[in-house]
């Protein structure tokens, strides 16, 4: 049985995940993997873009906790892992993802201020030791990135938070990167030309090692 | 500041709860206790209700993981304990609970098997140490509530579960409620009166010292 490989794109509103997603899908294909399956997160099943639909939207008369919309992006994920990612991987499939679980670790662990040792520990109750086989993180000042975001449209409940909330899950996107081999820090500030090639750089570098 | 007491009645599909409930509220009133309010789980904010159709519904085209179904009922759960039982019970409201954390520990500790470590761990992160003060167990045979609970109309996609998972859950049930002096096991085999004058008993004995 041939298995494929779980490549992850994270980081903040704005910082070009979408560009980046399609020069990993163009790096691939030009390595010769054709099977590349796309997700994004929260949501990519019926499910999991209900619950995502509830986290992003809340409702008008009532706050959404900061636990409710940690369980219910951990509800979304699973419903994505098990049902798409995991049966995707096992037909040998590439899988390139628009945030995972390291987007819960820095918004909700960092942003929120959950600590470490419940987020940890959640991630190993609901995933077990699922993990991505590699992860570009796109980093970008939280200011710039809002700023391109906000140029896009409006902005959703999580977009409106204040800049220190981003502040902070920025610096814990770069903790965990430091920490992780697996994780690359693509400098999103650059023209959108070296963006591409240090992606490309990047992701050429782990196929001719993971290969 | 006075403080509430927040009671609960559990049991299995067609253990009587509904009826159950009336008969704490009248026992209440009958006490002097007229600031009672009433809660259902899962559900009853908005968001909770939102979650409840997730898990009740499902989705025709997507089966909902164990493990999800398991975090909507926990996010669910902890939007009524902070938007409505804790704020109840803060203004010197009696909470009378449709179910709450103990059918957790039954239907998706003892029906679907998560293990005990897992169900009290996530309680834990979740509720931190709210519990009831007080709860009424109505214990009946699984196949004669169920047989009730058909008689009512369309069964939803747990009530449609084999026979099996209801003794499983029963059995949890039973296990909870022999280890915990706060719980109270009804026979609910029994005739409605002689059901109701356990219940109005069971409670006033445990008004007569909680008071």
């Amino acid at each position: 049985m041939n298995n494929g490989k779980f490549i992850v794109v994270e980081g903040l509103e704005g910082a070009g995940k979408t560009t980046a997603i399609q020069n990993v899908i163009q790096t691939l294909k030009a390595h010769g993997i054709s099977n590349v399956e796309t997700t994004r997160e929260p949501g990519g099943t019926p499910l999991a873009e209900q619950m995502r639909a509830l986290v992003k939207e809340g409702h008008p008369d009532e706050p959404l906790t900061d636990m409710a919309e940690l369980l219910l992006l951990y509800a979304a994920r699973i419903q994505l892992v098990d049902n798409v990612i995991k049966p995707a991987l096992s037909r040998g499939a590439f899988v390139v993802g628009d945030r995972h679980d390291m987007s819960s670790q820095a918004y909700q662990g960092g942003g929120r201020g959950f600590d470490k040792a419940l987020m940890a520990n959640l991630r190993d109750t609901v995933l077990g030791d699922f993990r991505p086989d590699f992860t570009l993180y796109m980093d970008l000042d939280p200011a710039i990135g809002l700023s391109r975001a906000k140029a896009r449209g409006e902005l959703d409940r999580i977009e409106k938070m204040q800049l220190d909330f981003f502040h902070r899950t920025r610096e814990r996107y770069l903790e965990l990167a430091n920490a992780d081999k697996s994780i690359v820090i693509i400098d999103a500030s650059q023209t959108i030309e070296q963006v591409s090639a240090d992606i490309k750089a990047a992701l050429e570098k782990w196929l001719n090692h993971a290969g």
